[in-house]
């Protein structure tokens, strides 16, 4: 029996509620040059107490050693294996579900970026000089017409944050086997939406006939006169998050690609500001409706990726400060982790493992006085795989029943 | 997917190097008798400074408790699975790669030994009184002619060390399925080579047909008048570890069976004095060639072996005055283990997870100062199988790329 499938058999309906804080890129690194973490370095009174009465452990989020994009690392946090093949979502579904798009099993989502190209057709910018949000609304706004009357073939074009968009075709037969029309380099004219199977021929093919229409359309734009389209997907065909732990969850995440993993997992996502007191606000608020939580901070990441352990410290004493929100309104078990590490010496997601807590009435109270990397390397928890938090957090809530007899 | 193929897929070319240095049987025991392992026991300056700057943990060679051969310790930490069966080396053609002899897919290699029977036939000797090796390459130039004119089978034998020889079988439907000769006991005659299967039948009697021949050549010499075959092997179907990994991988040990291991792996060889100076010095001398350093020691093993703690030490403590070298050659990531524990107080090979270090930019300082067991232990890398190592050891040399979006 597969893992998920042995937690799934095990997963009782219950209201007690499970609580996943995913501080995304949490983790960190101590090198020659950088003597603490961003978690050792910053105060965190709250943490601190709470790990007084928890216990802590670390997880690995693919395998040893494999450093995971945030899909990956979230599914598994999710209790998906992400190296099996149904686990791969496309980046353009991801992008898609995290503007809350309508994308149906068949429907293919795409990713898109305006660019400028000059009057050989050459790429000058393959952003568009990151033309406003504003900008790419009245564009998208302007195409759509363009793009009403196709026969058999149903096409959104909605703009997302600044020069990005993203595309839902919608129609029988459509394949993901169609190659990036980005050609990731300037100079050169927008590559030709290539076939990667002879299924997807006719795919290539109007998808190739959708990108004249749209730059038919724009030719007198200053900037935005071409696009350039990426991550073909369709829809994952993973089993639903609350069918299969008999739970009713909800997402609580405030950037479109954590919305969209959610999503394709069959989590409600709950529209939710970005800063951390509006995403626990929006908790609070929702409290009532649902028994599971995933509960995302992206700053986290981003100081990681930044370079910056100075702002990742502080986005830490942030979510610190606001911790004691979470713990009134009184989850039967809390998982404080994320889902990769991020360290800021390295400006990039890591391999390393991830530090975690975990409390409940049953947690165990182990020796830890701290989260942190070191103390969760010393917790009784111990590390293990991200795939097996799910079923120790429903453990820890008592929404799990006994193996056999 | 598999974890070999995960790995694989996300291994990238770069000149960024890394070293696997594999003190052979390293992990020792604490018993009430012997109250210090090897590593405690032993002054190592150099490690001890390495350790303050570096990352611990252990590696399980194949599984929690089981003791693992040196073919299956090292195949486990070039991360090919070692209870598969497409990994099962055979004895003969470890020896014979180890020989440095042409051994070609479809070839049988078997092991031998010269040994000794009385006039009724019954062994007196399964070594031969241990002939010196200058004997044994005699006895091999004046049988190589009386093998020669096999119809559609090509025969090689070549002198080991003392006693020992290898011989090369080359022709078309040679089956591997025939049991050893040696009856492991004196007072008894050597077994007739015995087919396992129905398709070994020919095999087995052209093997009787060679030993025949051997044995008319030999009668009248005083000691070796008899030859015991063993471990009758055709070369594993292992995917190339350098393609695996994307790297030019070179082996640089003294001794057969690892040369031989490695050479199955599809590492190049590198001809190498026997002692921990002279393999050192042959990668010094070799450090542009190649960008994967497998670097072999295996005295610790052989102190081990002999349940000599002070051997064992003393041989550590000569590794620990080298060490500055390879650590001068400034490897992007270096890892130091072992295939397994060789504890002095079992004189064997034992199922103790392996002490690891691993050092490199990103490592994660922890806060181990001495290459111990007992530091491996609290060590920030965790305990995790030796199949996992390379992964972690390419993910610190900056070779392994994202796994996903």
């Amino acid at each position: 029996m597969s893992h998920i499938d042995l937690i799934s058999r095990l997963s009782q309906p219950s209201d007690r509620k499970a609580v996943l804080f995913v501080l995304d890129g949490v983790g960190d690194l101590r090198t020659e040059n950088q003597p603490q973490t961003a978690l050792e370095a910053a105060r965190l009174p709250n943490f601190d107490e709470l790990a007084r009465r928890s216990a802590l452990g670390r997880i690995v989020p693919v395998a040893q050693g494999v450093t995971p994009g945030s899909g990956p690392g979230h599914l598994a946090l999710f209790g998906y294996d992400p190296t099996q093949p149904e686990a791969d979502i496309g980046r353009g579904v991801l992008e898609a579900l995290g503007l809350d798009l309508d994308v149906r099993p068949g429907d293919l989502a795409i990713r898109g970026n305006f660019a400028t190209a000059d009057s050989a057709g050459l790429l000058t910018d393959r952003r568009a000089g990151r033309i406003p949000t504003s900008e790419c609304r009245r564009l998208c706004r302007q195409l759509q017409p363009a793009l009403a009357d196709f026969a058999d073939l149903e096409v959104v074009i909605e703009p997302g944050e600044e020069h990005r968009f993203v595309l839902i075709l919608r129609g029988s037969g459509l394949s993901p086997q169609v190659a990036d029309t980005d050609p990731q380099k300037t100079g050169v004219p927008p590559l030709v939406p290539e076939a990667l199977s002879p299924a997807a021929e006719t795919t290539a093919r109007l998808l190739g006939e959708v990108i004249d229409r749209i730059e038919v359309e724009i030719a007198g734009e200053p900037a935005a006169n071409r696009v350039l389209l990426r991550g073909v997907s369709l829809l994952p065909d993973l089993p639903p998050f609350g069918e299969l732990y008999h739970l009713r969850p909800g997402a609580f995440a405030g950037y479109p690609l954590y919305r969209g993993v959610a999503s394709a997992c069959g989590m409600e996502v709950v529209p939710c500001g970005k800063s951390v007191e509006e995403t626990l606000g929006t908790v609070e608020e929702h409290w009532d409706r649902f028994d599971f939580f995933f509960v995302h901070i992206k700053q986290t990441d981003k100081a990681g990726e930044d370079g910056d352990l100075d702002a990742k410290v502080e986005v830490l004493e942030r979510v610190d400060a606001e911790l004691p929100r979470l713990l009134e309104l009184g989850p039967a078990a809390l998982a404080v982790t994320g889902d990769h590490s991020t360290p800021a010496p390295m400006a990039a997601h890591s391999w390393h493992p991830v530090p975690l807590l975990i409390h409940s009435e049953f947690c165990f109270v182990d020796e830890t006085t701290e989260f942190t990397e070191t103390a969760a390397t010393r917790g009784h928890l111990g590390t293990f795989r991200s795939i097996d938090l799910i079923g120790m957090l429903l453990a820890n809530a008592g929404r799990l029943a006994k193996f056999g007899a």
